[in-house]
């Protein structure tokens, strides 16, 4: 009787073992990770283009531009070439009056000459209640499809060393002057 | 008789829980962690630059340039300063006539006087059978040795969250048109 | 008295395994991360911008402007719009004439109308005999805060994959031309 339990009793310690063994050692990135976001976020920015006669609301001016192009219109052949820096409202609603949180700020390209397309880099400044600190994103963002996936590059503050993806959506765009992008982020890692 | 082998199950456990803890309670950065790619990929990215002559064949262009540089030029002082912006094919093999798997986006800068060298933000666009989503990259390339390391710092899709480094190699270059660059993938974060 | 024993082992077997798989199966992004840095590091960049006379001593270029700018003098409004392109000596001190330990090679814009705020993305180049490798940076610089936090994306060679948060502060500045940052990184992901 003793024995047979005192066996059993290795037997099940040399499985732990092995569970335990096989699981802490793995390394890291062999590790099954979680697709499962640690946080969730869903912001609206605002993009006005300078385009000569806007200088008072415009947020984003177009600072490069191919040979064929010019700095106060978006150029041929789908706007290849042009680089655009901006500063831009975020909003928590579609509503680009609604009081900001924060700062959408960096750059995008536009970057196909068939189709449009742009790819992008920049943070987003947080500077409210709810929010300090920010989140910085790069990526490509072909424009014609419905959602767009870009990478969360890290973050500071609130956002110190996070990591994720963004999903950006065009909510709405006037000629082209105006456009707002939702953007649903999501962060796989946090600190 | 019992109580040895009860006594040496109790050291077995505690040296277990001890193995246990010691391995769990290790944060992430102190962690021991393979430099071992979890995944590994090689592709050819094509950059026609446009040079005024070439509109139907080029795949990049000058944007931005120094006051000294202009449009369809690569400027002087090893074209310091220069931004070029591109939407080069991707091919499995060094022929640009091979079927493109996705395209390279992004830009580059010049970034010296004294030599040829580069910084580049891009990504890579994949759309085949075998590959869905973008992996996206940023580093400094100083053209004249033979490989060069940036990192890649995201991605979505089939390389969602990856990390990495990549290694560029100039494969072929005619004149200040064409360029090759092979590039050698290695991930070392998978989810 | 030998029973009593075996179900006190097996309690603790239990009660281990619980904390084992508790541990080892919790997912990469819910573990505790400690705040702690596994690298810092301290350097200095000084930047010339080129102003049309001072060809010989400048590290930096205006390669981008909006429409109302140039490249030989920031545009007003705060320099909104201007791109800057550099290579910058970096120093462990503050003095501009020691010996340089690599360069601080990329790109910033300054993106705001109302202040001074800049956006940037660059890599601290190493070539000396303490380090060798790249970091890789971007994030906001909002210029008027003494001190602002951008993220380290990726590394190569000696920081191989690293990631953290660099602080910089502004450590001196003349005029239009001349500036020197001070970059604190912390580094939180080591390999």
């Amino acid at each position: 009787m003793e024995s047979t339990m005192t066996r059993r009793l290795i037997s099940a310690l040399f499985l732990l073992l092995l569970i335990t063994v096989g699981s802490s050692a793995t390394p890291t990135h062999w590790r099954k990770r979680v697709r499962e976001p640690c946080n969730k976020l869903v912001f609206y920015f605002h993009d006005i283009i300078y385009n000569g006669h806007n200088a008072k609301n415009a947020t984003a001016a177009i600072v490069g531009a191919p040979s064929w192009g010019n700095k106060t219109i978006l150029a041929g052949q789908n706007h290849f070439g042009d680089v655009v820096v901006f500063d831009d409202p975020i909003t928590l609603d579609n509503n680009l009056h609604s009081p900001p949180v924060g700062r959408a700020q960096g750059f995008y390209i536009y970057d196909k000459k068939e189709i449009f397309t742009s790819w992008l880099a920049f943070s987003f400044v947080f500077n409210s209640t709810q929010h300090k600190g920010s989140i910085n994103f790069a990526g490509a963002d072909p424009l014609m499809n419905k959602t767009r996936d870009i990478s969360v590059i890290g973050g500071t503050g609130d956002f110190f060393m996070t990591r994720g993806v963004a999903t950006l959506s065009t909510d709405a765009f006037e000629g082209e002057v105006y456009f707002r992008l939702r953007v649903d982020i999501n962060l796989y890692e946090c600190w």
